[in-house]
């Protein structure tokens, strides 16, 4: 039984980390605390927990979460952790944090797109980013994770066996995302009012929002030129969901569906999360929604320079809280379906 | 050309004001406030009025509404108008004021539940409630307008044809009401935000609304005695629209509903906006959305005591601005559907 | 390991069940059904079934029903259970029934409200009412479980405890009710397409709903009167949930809500699916959505005629497809919880 | 006094026709037909128009259209149009056709992209295509309007006048397009339903949408090449609005945002219902709803290839019978506007 605790209880993806974590065999949650006015029991914020965890959610104390826990899950808004985590490691504690304080290796890039100064930049390139897909050996061995954000998971995913083959050309690549709105997260402001979003439909951060240089970092890892994407989100009246459709330009204009999706088969042929679709067929977000399976489709002709890859998730579980779970399951050896399915 | 202000201009009532005034012949909107940072063109605010009025939307100024305008909208807060109507009288303008502020006669009730002190207490008893159905003749040559609430709106005019007729026992009166969202305004809270509402449906302040007393009220200046209600209002996931099921118990069991039904014929048969369904269909929010309507269906049977009634109104029309506006028609002689249909 | 089938797989409720069962870790799904053209992989229906379970949803077929299953739940439409169970009860198969078929004792009931005439009366009597909370024992021992309906489960729960307490009387007893759209099942028709239902709201089968007597029937079960009941159900523009506010009328005014919520307490203390709500909180869809939970909360005042009692379920769990699992879990000795939270 | 008939009343196009003449002070419904199995007062279907309109929604015949009528609004089903309007026009009968039978000077695509042969190729020359924005000259003659498709007015308004200012490549035009739900007719099918629809989103006719050649022919007739463009559609859980993010590449790199502004407001300067929006304002569903406004955004930056255009429309106006009005209104001289605001 690993003790964990969950720091950011009480927003989307620390709501979900706790219903995961209930039905996980491995795991007692011995400690919560979020941005709260006073200690409350978690079942008088999470109404639907009555009966099922009975623990009190408190204020953030880093003696009590070393004392507590053998490893965190941080939900907290970005440029928090960084203040936390340096204490945190020195007790010991196993970290994975959901925030965007350790994903970007390029400091430079996270003070601009963040708007804020690093606290604790000697720690970054400790942090392994958590996309078992492609650092899997290394989540193994981590002491800190960096779980990747919502849009670069489905768009890294979506984009890199085509540029790992040599497929794409790197200078035009475009991201046209669609999000549910528990990626806003839980905040009272006036545009994330109901009556405001119900019914409508909009562009936001066009082409300036912080994941793009968090996708941009990781597929430059593995290309030999610095990678600049195009990048769209729009927000969808729906909870939960991610579908990103991304338009890339073939190197080779003769390549035909079938080959891709052939390529695509490959790379991700032992991952447990990830379905490739048949030609013609293209993921919804109905069928990934309250799982945490990335699934991807793919449209192109010989003959046509473009080939468009459709990539759905849920934005809360392979999108968050899931993909933590299963860096956890990795990290410890559970199997990583472990909860998740 | 009368010329019209609207102070609270940025709610969803100012809003609703803003368009249908907009399509209004005999109207110039010469003013408009809000509770704002600085003064900004309305069409920054509302994107839509872009190239269809271009005026600045102000911080409340007394002097300005007084020498701008002839007539003010007020769509504030409840507990804000009443600071203002004293003075505004004096200078002459004419309010319709869309607040709770002067509907309720009984100052205890209002001070108990709006959980305030009535700072003019001495105007409401100038004020017409400016419910057209019962009080046209008044509201011609009111001053000062107490535009109804949305629920009293559907809750009166669904139950007071049968009381006045003294077919229903006015002891057992339950009202089980649902709202779209726009009823909670427009406000940035927790519990407002599109994720938490989205998807959900609760029932809220059961059986202490501060909308209980106006229905009373109403209903037992019709009653010999004093009336009191149960009333349990809901949330529901839509952004527009108030469907009232009501449940009333009938004096005599053999009454049937063909009896019901040409009793409230009779009641409204001059009304240009209440529309009665024949036996055995009932109003839908859909067939009353974006109009000023209220649409009204009876169950019942010879046998029975229950007399059910349904009633569906938009909230923002004749719940609220779409009122206002007929309650205008009629202080100025303009034909009482102008702008509404 | 217990073989199980799903007849009617494609439906809400058959899709519920096999989502539930895959995650039973004592259950094989060997046997999938539905009133399709030809035989498909069940993956293909439900896209997020790829990788999790590979097997084809056949044309009914008796004969494979009786030799690959030991128990069969059947999630069909009203009138086709009745031609089948017979058969299957023959061949020795345990079956829970989700459809109305076997509910009702009352056969002119049945043929009434399903305006069918009922072609396997003699199997009524084996026939147990799959309520737990009131026939726990006899579900143990059964072999066909008529498995309640969505609106009755949360009726009957709602209301039981006042009236076996002798608490209400038996003459006045109104349900609100307002439910999701996934209760109207997997049809094609033009009054439940998207644009239709999405921003409306609307009362329907005012006080003649089918499930009128099925509530009837079993609060008559536990009074000495035949009870009748008033109902009117709602379809509000969410995809599942039911809330139920029902209106009672007390016996002896003096009651204080308190004192009826120890009542319901002590009625319900063992049961692993039922949380009583304190004075002033009432239950919301969000917090029993996708759990078999049914919330109950509770209004009165001493001096007031009226208990209004708010009961919220999940309809596609506690209201059919995990209230089935709960059946099974009972019959075959596991935890009666196993997979349900 | 314009004597007009609606063919195909009941289809959301019909119903918004409806909606928009009733408050034409130029027009008068004499009649409506529609694929029903008998007549039936139009105020049966659509509730919300008793006491409105209260004339009979009829079977097609076409004496009848030619007797009644001086001009049809035909809102079909794509391949019924083009079997009646050679008769209509002999009659001497003017006609907006809103479906696609029309609009494509290439009969091979429409045969190709509508899957059926085409019933009266002689008369799509006799055709105007009714967009304002690029031929209201012939518009004004016109007795056949060929209305444009939703999509298409979208893209070609956001595309044409950087094609025409010569700034864009013409062989790399990406649009990707968000659609609300009335957009797929008002068609009973498993997939429209309310609970397949809601909390979904998907990408669907990936790059073989029947709006494709639509578009291109237009674009073509602007330019020197034959132009061919990439077109993902996708379906949004919301009743109406048309979003369009689209993606084009500038022949010159140095090429400035504020620079692409000014192109565009040149080009619409006189147009009453484009709206231009400043550097970093993009348009939003909301502020085009219920407006036959097209509302267009523009991102791109000195030294990058890309230029984002992103439009706004509300499908049902400005996307099809907004545009048909604004058309009628063009053909008889009345203010582009009436109505319309």
């Amino acid at each position: 039984m690993v003790n964990v605790g969950i720091v950011g209880a009480t927003g989307y993806a620390g709501e979900e980390l706790i219903k995961i974590l209930l039905r996980h065999p491995g795991v007692k949650i011995t400690y919560l605390s979020a941005k709260i006015d006073k200690p409350i029991p978690i079942s008088e914020i999470f109404g639907y927990l009555k009966g099922r965890l009975e623990i009190i959610c408190e204020l953030p104390d880093y003696k009590r979460m070393a004392s507590l826990c053998e490893l965190l899950f941080m939900a907290l808004p970005h440029t928090v952790s960084m203040e936390m985590v340096p204490y945190l490691l020195k007790e010991n504690l196993k970290i994975i944090d959901l925030s965007a304080d350790y994903r970007l290796r390029d400091i430079k890039n996270y003070e601009k797109f963040y708007n804020v100064k690093h606290k604790s930049p000697q720690i970054i390139k400790e942090a392994v980013y958590g996309l078992p897909e492609l650092y899997r050996e290394k989540i193994k061995k981590a002491k800190l994770i960096a779980n990747p954000g919502c849009y670069p998971t489905a768009g890294i995913l979506g984009i890199l066996p085509a540029l790992i083959a040599d497929l794409i050309e790197t200078d035009s690549i475009i991201i046209d995302a669609k999000s549910g709105f528990t990626g806003a997260g839980r905040k009272p402001d006036l545009n994330n009012i109901f009556s405001e979003v119900n019914e409508n439909l909009k562009a936001y951060k066009v082409n300036i929002h912080q994941h793009m240089p968090e996708i941009e970092e990781q597929l430059s890892r593995f290309s030999k030129k610095k990678i600049k994407i195009n990048f769209v989100p729009h927000l969808i009246p729906l909870n939960r969901g991610i579908l990103e459709t991304i338009y890339l330009k073939k190197k080779d204009k003769k390549l035909e569906v079938k080959e891709i999706i052939s390529v695509y088969k490959r790379f991700y042929k032992k991952e447990p999360f990830i379905r490739i679709y048949e030609e013609k067929k293209f993921p919804q977000i109905k069928d990934v929604l309250y799982t945490n399976f990335c699934d991807l489709g793919f449209y192109t002709k010989a003959g046509e320079d473009l080939l468009i890859v459709i990539v759905a998730i849920d934005n809360l579980l392979k999108g968050a809280s899931g993909q933590a779970v299963q860096n956890f399951n990795i990290m410890y050896g559970f199997n990583e379906r472990e909860s998740l399915l």
